[in-house]
């Protein structure tokens, strides 16, 4: 049996090796456009800060190494042009000596990932995107050679551009950061995002939304907000479309969203063409329909699994929940599922849940605050997603909520889960427990809250929101209008409050749970702030500069 | 109605806020023997290190700030003699005042705890134990009076003793440990427990296994082994039992573990008492039978729920995984579920699993080894337990295989998870993946395993050991008899293998796997060594020392 690879790097590398330790017999082969195989993508952006200041760290293997282990015919530099599917042939060029040839194959595995989509055309000033080893090397080239005060543009404030933003700044750049949304990191809400936004604001970085590249010319950037930089040179991260060329020229069924169509085996429209990676359509966890889900993990997952199904295995997918995090300066930002946008967009009935824990025991040194958003379907008590911000211990949650998901362990019962505890690594009630406890309090409805972005029409219906946070907290910042009565003055000084319906609410939502719970047991229309103050004021700031911006 | 709560610490006071919240109305009483409540007992051995210096952070309540919020009467120094269920009240004595006086209730919680199992008794050297404030106090005022060479034995190498042991040396103490069993950290298997023991040694602790104290006198410990040791003080952390005098008194039911028995919604044999914490007997979720799991999260969140139970709701408690976690220094110990010490005890099928993944990324600085343990059932491929040892990172993957088994992933199925990556956080394949991926090579046969513990046996039925690392690796250290031949040199050197059963093996099983798949697929009879060359070290050098001791 023969097996040609198109595409040498995570998803199209991990068939390869998986596919020899399966059989020893099938004759493989990979071929390769650029120079390098089996290369860290995920690890480009920090060489070009010099966190990883060996550039062979990123190159995990060579052609050479994978012929001593697994017997693997890895052409880099090659070129596949166009695929004939009635033959079984790929049109290969390489480059190099001009030679075009005709490969045949038994199974075809396209892992050819996806491109960049230019944000910017062609430029006056010198514009990279962010994808290969060659990037970085240009990239690099371009802070070594720029100017005294040198400055960048990044266009794009995803995962990406946000890891290219804090590089470059570690190498001594001025950035601006533009983003075409009204917040960085789309796939969040915009509350969670406001800590990202401040850590690059703190770091000198000029963090500019809802804003677009209108041109370049002249060595200057016109942005759609009559903006004018004139950066050195401009990084390109406004993200990345599959590269479906190859798989249009054997006639591949695409999908709705533009990606490479694929059963959950992977095979394409062709039976003897699996395609796995970014270029691929997959399956959404929670609407079943085909997604654009970009992640490295998935890429490495389907190409072994791939494998598996060409050496006659039993092995199907299961759908993506979009797990992904990232790291800016001391900030960690994470999603998993949905976000609340996109229940909204979708129409999908929610319940939202803010919270702002402490990473470990308090009492125990270096506890750092993060603030939790959890997405849960009403009628199941499922979870539809999470979002955490903050720095120890962001991965772990999000982490446990993903396999909580993936377990189906509803929203209530994560207050059961069994986590490790140290006073080190967490609570007593740990973090994610705390969320299930808030999960089951609406479930049973022992708490009803509302949301920030809710309590502006709340008050305009005439509730009163009482802040009972101590009257020092109150001083130091308050909501509009709040009238300040501290929890545990509450059940002596009733007659304080109004008649009409009221809104509770203290810093982050627990003390507003209690407040809540000692009025409602008394007759009182009351409903809690969720998130407390916290959450509304990051809300709130995150509108102002939206409506700002439009 | 009335409630009263014996117990004001971690099970007894979260029942007491609970109710509160869920009823305004209810008359809550607290007796709590010492003269703090709600205080931080898993901060206790961090005061005596100096690394939470203040020592008012363990405090968390007061009786004042609890009647403040919750309305609650709690009652330090007060010590419950006896309960009296047909009347339904209980005996109480003020010892400050002498007065002993009769208090009523509805319904009664009992949350008393455990008491430390005195290892040493009535001693001619100052011992204390480590479970309360007063128990820190009294330890920090002997360190602080300690000679110029100070020293400590502590007897019992449980979690808590490890804690006791690391914050002492902190405090510049020379600590010797004796630990009953053959390793430290029992709930362990013994070759994951070598890096811990490692530790303590490097940091100049005398680490003795397999002895118990036999005598102290005239300022001297005999141990069983025939050591004399002379410390200036004994910090005895040798286990915890279930308290049940109270229960006794009341004529409720004790379960097979000497804890008192209680159902599912935490109500002993009596219908209006109720006990909660680590006197009480949990549910294991492997055997479903009866069993002491002393965990801090327990306490709360049973003594949460059973509030709720007394508030009128629909509560169960779910079985416990018994997951924990210890920090020693640099070295961090986690497990969740049974250990193979326990399957092999009780008879039942399991599959071992050993792997030595990175952290995270290894081309990302900082990326830390860590050893790992999945045990599973072979029949239903079910994940029956975790061990993890190492640095950074193994709180979380110890808290996903948790998850995991309480939202019933098979063991395989970890494979699939979808955590979150990048460089910092994780792989593309984060070790979870990767133990889910050796495990579905085992279900499927795809690869077979042998032990550390079974490899001599397996030499002595004549098998060649063939040890796939480089030559540079072989000469550092191998298994006896082992011959050496690189992976990448197999295929051409395959005259050279004897005609007999192979056992080959790598530094840490994933070299060895492939060339197993390489042998294998050629009819060779091949085993790849479980964990390779690492947990074969770890294992014999924990069972020469067992050896030794015995």
């Amino acid at each position: 049996m023969k097996i040609v690879i198109v595409g040498g790097v995570a998803g199209g590398m991990s068939a390869a090796t998986r596919l020899r330790r399966l059989d020893e017999t099938a004759q493989i082969v990979v071929f390769e456009r650029g120079p390098y195989v089996s290369y860290a993508n995920c690890g480009l952006p920090y060489h070009v800060g010099g966190v990883i200041p060996d550039r062979s760290s990123l190159l995990l293997q060579t052609p050479q190494s994978l012929a001593a282990r697994f017997r693997l015919d890895v052409r880099t530099g090659h070129d596949v042009l166009s695929i004939d599917a009635a033959r079984r042939t790929v049109t290969v060029l390489h480059p190099a000596s001009g030679d075009t040839f005709v490969e045949g194959y038994d199974e075809l595995i396209l892992a050819v990932g996806a491109s960049a989509r230019a944000a910017v055309g062609h430029s006056s000033i010198p514009t990279h995107t962010l994808r290969t080893v060659e990037d970085v090397d240009a990239i690099g080239a371009l802070v070594d050679a720029a100017a005294d005060h040198p400055s960048a543009l990044v266009v794009g404030g995803g995962f990406i551009g946000l890891e290219a933003v804090e590089n470059l700044v570690r190498r001594g750049i001025h950035v601006t950061i533009a983003q075409r949304g009204p917040h960085l990191l789309s796939p969040l809400d915009p509350e969670m995002v406001a800590p990202v936004e401040a850590q690059l604001r703190g770091h000198g970085v000029d963090v500019r939304t809802s804003v677009t590249v209108d041109t370049v010319a002249d060595g200057a950037v016109l942005l759609s907000d009559g903006g004018v930089l004139r950066p050195d040179f401009i990084v390109d991260a406004s993200g990345v479309v599959p590269s479906v060329d190859l798989a249009c020229s054997a006639g591949l069924r695409l999908g709705p969203t533009g990606g490479i169509a694929v059963d959950e085996r992977n095979r394409t429209s062709d039976g003897h063409i699996f395609a796995v990676g970014d270029g691929v359509e997959k399956v959404d966890a929670l609407s079943g329909e085909a997604a654009l889900v970009t992640m490295a993990g998935l890429a490495n997952r389907h190409g072994r699994s791939v494998a598996d199904v060409i050496a006659g295995r039993e092995e199907r997918n299961a759908p993506a929940l979009g797990t992904a995090i990232v790291k800016v300066f001391d900030v960690v930002a994470a999603k998993v599922g949905w976000s609340e946008r996109q229940l909204v967009a979708a129409g999908r009935d929610h319940r939202v849940i803010h919270t702002h824990p402490a990473s470990h025991a308090t009492y125990y040194p270096g506890a750092q605050t993060m603030s939790m958003k959890l997405l849960v379907e009403p009628a199941t008590d499922a979870i539809l997603g999470a979002q955490i911000v903050g720095g120890e211990g962001v991965d772990k949650r999000i982490d446990v909520i993903a396999v909580a998901m993936a377990g189906g362990i509803t929203a209530s019962a994560l207050a059961r889960l069994e986590l490790a505890y140290a006073p080190q690594f967490g609570s007593a009630k740990d973090p994610v427990n705390q969320l299930g406890y808030v999960a089951d309090n609406l479930r049973t409805g022992a708490a009803r809250t509302v949301q920030w972005h809710e309590l502006a029409t709340a008050q305009e219906a005439g509730a009163t929101v009482v802040d009972v946070r101590t009257a020092a907290e109150h001083a130091a910042g308050a909501i509009p209008g709040a009238v300040n009565l501290p929890v545990d003055e509450l059940r002596d000084r009733l007659g304080e409050l109004p008649a009409g319906p009221i809104v509770v609410h203290c810093q982050v939502g627990q003390r507003g749970h209690t407040a809540a719970r000692i009025l409602a047991q008394r007759g009182y229309d009351v409903v809690n702030l969720d998130g407390g103050y916290r959450t509304w004021a990051a809300g709130v700031a995150s509108t102002a500069r939206e409506l700002a911006a439009a």
